[in-house]
């Protein structure tokens, strides 16, 4: 491999990564587009793998209904059942001359009407089984909806980092010299404060006749900033210092490199410190781009007005 | 523009604010008095671009019981419509002899008791089609007091900053020289320690034939204090490091100018840091005053009395 | 006063305090024993002084309890009496035959019935009015509901610093000079770790003829610890660089000084950075007095037991 | 003892442990397996010394459900009681035909039906005595959920280190010398970011005639990384600075020492720093032995698989 014709012996590699060193241990790309660690886990048991409260708290809300009405006409099949296997003759206010179906139903919806706590009272248990069972149920439904009150809360509470990044990271035109970029904004009615972000190359280069992972610290020319409010530039100037000194676009789609990009912020809604992860491979930098402004002042010049659809656009330009 | 004849430029100017230099891209103010940066964010679908439950959470409790309120007017209203073309015959306890209206009434009650659960009982649902409705109308109800749960809590959970600072700043004498000033004070029954202060100057200033934005770092007298009990006054002392050194009072009524205000402090009772700021375009400075003090000892001299009316209040004193 | 004559010139002073050098300004102690400033704030409409959520969460639980049993016997008399005042006839399920009392009596329990959704059906709303009074009444009652599981929930999860300090200060032999000491321990079952403690001496002095707060930061032998699990004392050594050189007990007695004590540390339990102060004003230090320990192995020692009963117990001992 | 001959003299104390000198005060080891430190309260209230809501919280799942149940079943038994002593003739709907056993069964469920609110009707309170204690009992009821609710918010919400350590710590070859090692996984679906390990050994050695116990700060290869998401093995490189230097296996088997381990990381799906400790005492350690590997790449090399089974799984090494 040419690659290691122009490594770059100047440029800083980072050690405290987190990922390990031996390239033929790793498949695929260190980091997922939604800044997860692309790994999977085995062993142990799965329930104590999974944080299922973290599971039901970052699926899509169609989801997460979906899962709490499945559990709702669920578990009323289940209690209609055993009211109906103790007996229909202990539930009041069924009369006899119902069908079969006739009676499992209103023993399902005398079910719903206990778990909710709704209890009309036009049908109502009679004897001890179907009492117990009824006040077993009526508790079971209210410890329901606790749980469902703290994963909604849960839900919607969750300090997240309402940020977007660029799908593309782009090699632009930078002062003199050229300047590795990907944008970043803030896309909800949220305020960030001091902002600090981290950009790592991670490079899979032969060392010693052995494929190993190698990993860089890109400086970058604001490494924090104040408030984060507009859009922001992440600019990684590469000058001599840098790790990609002198690469060239084929270098770009040849390499098995990944950019690892992580950001945190306090964010003023939340009381709280958020992070985002994202990362680029190679295949995702674009040679030649530079990114077009995206925002501009209002028709009176009172507001700033963000253009968030523009976040990943950019227009080639030819690099010298 | 005479501005370019005393700048200064040994004061330091500050990259790291996260507004961007262009300032045609710029409307108005940067950051507005509450706090917010003056920004309107338009594209991608207003659902994605608005977190609703922070929306919920910090408009005022009048707007968020009028929203509750109608919320479960509409839903009964809704909820009754579709009882009563399913048939008020399905509604066991709605006599025939009511009038149209005053079935209509029965359901729309009747769907009030089933969505808060509390069901009496003397309106029962009969049928499939009724039961299965107030069975979802009843989870709806619960699910619904859930999310309302969630929603009280966030809103008095949420850690805020209970810090009110004053409506203007001032030029003060400072020693023997001049100083900027404004004041905060806490004002809830809370606790803050450790907090910290910046200061930002923005002016939009002409640079080779172009106007841009710069930004300055005013130093303050004191940066952190170790507890936040009573009124805070920051200081810049307009110094020969100062930007504003040399500024006259008519600079301040001619530049387009802005101080940004930024604290942040940690909150004893929420145990959460919590952040402030603001800002004060040139024509909320009043050049040649002095705040008064807020604070006196009580009666018997075991208390120190902090007066919250005070936090403005300011004489006029003649500048050197 | 004799004060000024041995006032260290080399102990460091500490401007950042956030209280005020006008000593005239000032009554009574600087801080509370427990660590709440001694400041009465007055001004502003007390509705936006008070921070009632934080009010109801600090206050003792059966204080608690008594607003909320109140609350509800109240609200139900309300409501009793409106349906009252509307007409029980209005109710169906109360018998002309009851008297006055009777009446009431049962409106009363009806409302207790619908607020909390309990709904019997024994008796029921019917006409317009009544209907929708007690609509509008389980709303309440859902959402008084609602708001008291959001107290309940901030009153017991809400990040406190389980840590007690010695009600006394002691000056005791340190080494080969003296020490002042005070004595902290944690007392429940949470693990507190990277605990970090700050004291400060506030004096009341004579400068240039008026007297003015003189505030020292006083050094400690440990400023940090790795892990507060057992007692922590905190040591100033008395040394020549401290503001409490050559201070007499007759010192002591006669010096209006107080001394201030912050703790912050993270709560493993509450994974929540927690804070606590308390201040020693100089009639609470005991001069010439040495804490006994508070710990020892157990009968077989595999555990090592902690004594809380003895966090402010001391013996004299006579100082040098 | 032979201990103190090869006490290294170079090795860094480390006076902030938190725990105290004195070896005789001891029982055991410092910290337990689980984190916690190994000590036992005694003195106050047992009511003030336990924090109820971290108790409830961190007891098992099954604990918690146990008490749940106890208590629901236990106050309906209470109720149900009251309901009996005022006089079974008060619940309208209990027929006097019923034997004592059968009448109490159906105040026991109605009480029930109050406390879950769920109130069919068909037993219903009259008389101002039942009807007052049933309002009582739904307000205990809800009330009762309201904590429910919280604790079970609680116990999800939790920020927890989900991070595992490997039971035995190991002496392995290192470089050219040998090192102290354990590892950590995290094992379930969150993500760590910005974690921090710190090594602290503590051991019981003769000093000058008496057992004390001294504590020494362990350096690290790396004490920071960016992100954890797979196995991190924490080395202690055994060189000339190291307290171990010289260490033989017999040492480890007769020596009274113990390595704490502390890690504190930032979780993003909590966004809340999160801290994880243990120990390991000398006969934890195995002496000449290394870890294998945890992860390997998938079948398609698309994604990095961790099994999680062979955290503590090693091989038998000779050390030089």
């Amino acid at each position: 491999m040419a690659l290691l014709d122009h490594i770059n012996l100047k440029a800083k590699t980072d050690k405290n990564t987190g990922f390990g060193t031996n390239s033929s241990s790793y498949g695929g790309r260190f980091i997922n587009k939604n800044g997860v660690a692309n790994i999977e886990k085995k062993g142990m048991n799965i329930l104590h793998r999974i944080s299922w409260y973290h599971t039901l708290i970052d699926m899509p809300m169609w989801k997460f209904m979906t899962i709490v009405l499945a559990f709702y006409v669920g578990i009323n099949f289940v209690f209609a059942a055993i009211y109906f296997g103790i007996g229909i003759e202990y539930l009041d206010g069924i009369s006899n001359s119902d069908s079969d179906w006739g009676k499992f139903g209103k023993a399902y919806f005398f079910s719903a009407q206990t778990f909710t706590t709704v209890g009309y009272g036009h049908i109502s248990p009679k004897g001890f089984m179907t009492s117990a069972l009824s006040a077993a149920e009526a508790l079971i439904g209210l410890l329901s909806f606790a749980i469902a009150t703290g994963l909604f809360f849960g839900r919607f509470s969750k300090p997240t980092a309402f940020l977007k990044f660029s799908h593309n990271a782009v090699i632009a035109p930078y002062e003199n010299i050229t300047g590795l970029m990907i944008r970043m904004t803030p896309f909800k009615n949220t305020n960030f404060t001091d902002a600090e972000a981290k950009m790592t190359l991670g490079m899979s280069i032969e060392e010693n006749g052995q494929m190993i992972n190698k990993f860089y610290t890109l400086d970058l020319e604001l490494q924090k900033i104040n408030s984060l409010s507009l859009s922001w530039t992440l600019v990684h100037p590469i000058n001599d210092q840098s790790p990609l000194h002198q690469f060239t676009k084929t270098d770009f789609e040849t390499i098995h490199g990944e950019l690892l990009v992580y950001v945190k912020t306090f964010d003023d809604m939340f009381s709280s410190t958020v992070a985002a992860r994202t990362s680029y491979v190679f295949s995702e930098i674009v040679y030649g781009a530079k990114f077009v402004p995206m925002y501009t002042r209002n028709f009176d010049h009172s507001k700033t007005v963000l253009d968030l659809d523009k976040l990943n656009e950019f227009v080639p330009v030819v690099l010298g």
